[in-house]
């Protein structure tokens, strides 16, 4: 396993790569490694000749006054994990070498980044769709792998990868969860047990919701408003955002029908955690 | 000479020629070609073994009252030059394969693109940037040709290929003027005869402008209100800006120093004309 810091490098070896007509399987992370990551990396080494992970925590999508300084950064365990996972290459690059001084260039992927996080989190959407740009031009992917617990997320790249005629090919897996329910997450880690404990009312929601719709339910505000009781229940939770939205233009559904996503966002305590089903 | 108008058949040619590891030259056009554009097409000849030409008239850099229907499209003439000058690929999409209903994502270079010709036309630079970024990804460019004559431009698409990780080479070639000086553009089909003597006015006052530069005269202040005094004894010249300005970060410059453009718009009429010099 190759550990690259220089854009300029990675960039170098992919192009390597390609000339051998090697295919070319990417994994952008954050680090902090979990099982959910691991899935992502499992389905690259299946499907492509190479892989490349990528660990850097983007400045550019935290606002300033999101945990950017606080966010975890095991390096070792990651480079280990990768390793043990048959990754080729490793590209960590620091702020610097992603955005020098002089850096002017963003890229924004309209209305699909104002709704839902984008609403609470501006310019959140800029800074990925920007980084995802920068790394698919430094890293060449044919295929990239991204987790549907950033649902939204996957969308807007998705979009961006037509829009801009990428030819990379944007693979969205599922959510990988603990036992009792909760949604892995690098940011479960700020959770204390008891806080731990209350998070698990997201994915119960969601679980509600399901039932509700198995049985009949197609409005979406009876769905909604179930969920916001059941989650009303817990005096650490705070909602932020409980949606139903088409799951290619996450617009708001009066009614069950179609490919849509159930969404949600809730602050446990200081600790913001997202999560979300889609419904075929 | 293949003309191509899918944009995926064109990046499909494109990774063809990558594969056999040609090198591809690039001259990115909205078509009604002059010596100007020729003169980039020749090096890209020279220079390259694969030479593709786009002809495509950006909507998204047009403003809602600017000249996009009435933009010339002499096709045929251009294709002929194209063939002549030995170009293999015309990449000539319509408006709808490279703006597909749904459309959602733009590229913008900060601070560069609010500037000069920036204020004037909001937006404009927006398209260019977002254009190019298409362009870029379905040509797959080694090198990429701009005339100078789009001074601003050609920084900011420098910018952003160094911003966003492109490996094309951007080379920018010096403006090409008809014999009394005016530069060559294709809004001076625009001109009526009359309006075509008074446009003279722009390259005369960059002239005049060298020339104070070249007997010692470092205040642009000064230099800025000679070019407008002439400028001025033309009725049908309205002056939009004049500006000496720093060649890389697009900064006003009180004193003459390092390499500077001197830039300026002035509307013949209905028409708008720019024009620059590049001091060293």
């Amino acid at each position: 396993m190759k550990i690259i810091t220089n854009p300029k490098i990675m960039q170098l070896e992919s192009f390597k790569n390609k000339a051998k007509h090697k295919s070319i399987g990417f994994v952008p992370t954050m680090g902090a490694l979990h099982q959910g990551h691991l899935s992502l990396i499992h389905a690259a080494r299946k499907e492509n000749e190479v892989v490349v992970v990528s660990i850097f925590v983007n400045p550019a999508q935290f606002g300033p006054k999101e945990d950017l300084k606080r966010y975890p950064r095991p390096v070792k365990r990651d480079l280990e994990l990768c390793k043990n996972a048959g990754v080729d290459f490793i590209f960590n690059p620091n702020p610097n070498q992603m955005y020098p001084q002089g850096y002017k260039t963003y890229v924004s992927v309209e209305q699909l980044s104002q709704v839902l996080c984008g609403k609470s989190r501006p310019g959140h959407f800029r800074g990925v769709a920007t980084v995802i740009t920068k790394l698919f031009n430094i890293v060449q992917p044919d295929r990239a792998y991204f987790g549907q617990k950033d649902a939204q997320q996957s969308v807007i790249i998705k979009r961006l990868v037509e829009d801009l005629n990428f030819t990379a090919k944007v693979k969205v897996l599922p959510i990988v969860r603990e036992a009792q329910g909760l949604a892995l997450s690098s940011r479960n880690s700020y959770l204390s047990p008891k806080e731990r404990e209350v998070g698990l009312v997201l994915s119960r929601a969601l679980k509600l919701a399901k039932e509700l719709i198995f049985k009949g339910t197609k409005d979406t505000k009876k769905i909604v408003s179930a969920m916001r009781k059941l989650i009303a229940k817990e005096e650490l939770a705070k909602i932020e955002y409980i949606e139903i939205i088409d799951s290619k233009n996450l617009k708001y559904l009066k009614r069950i029908s179609g490919r849509c996503f159930i969404v949600l966002a809730v602050w446990i305590g200081k600790t913001r955690l997202i999560d979300n089903i889609l419904i075929k």
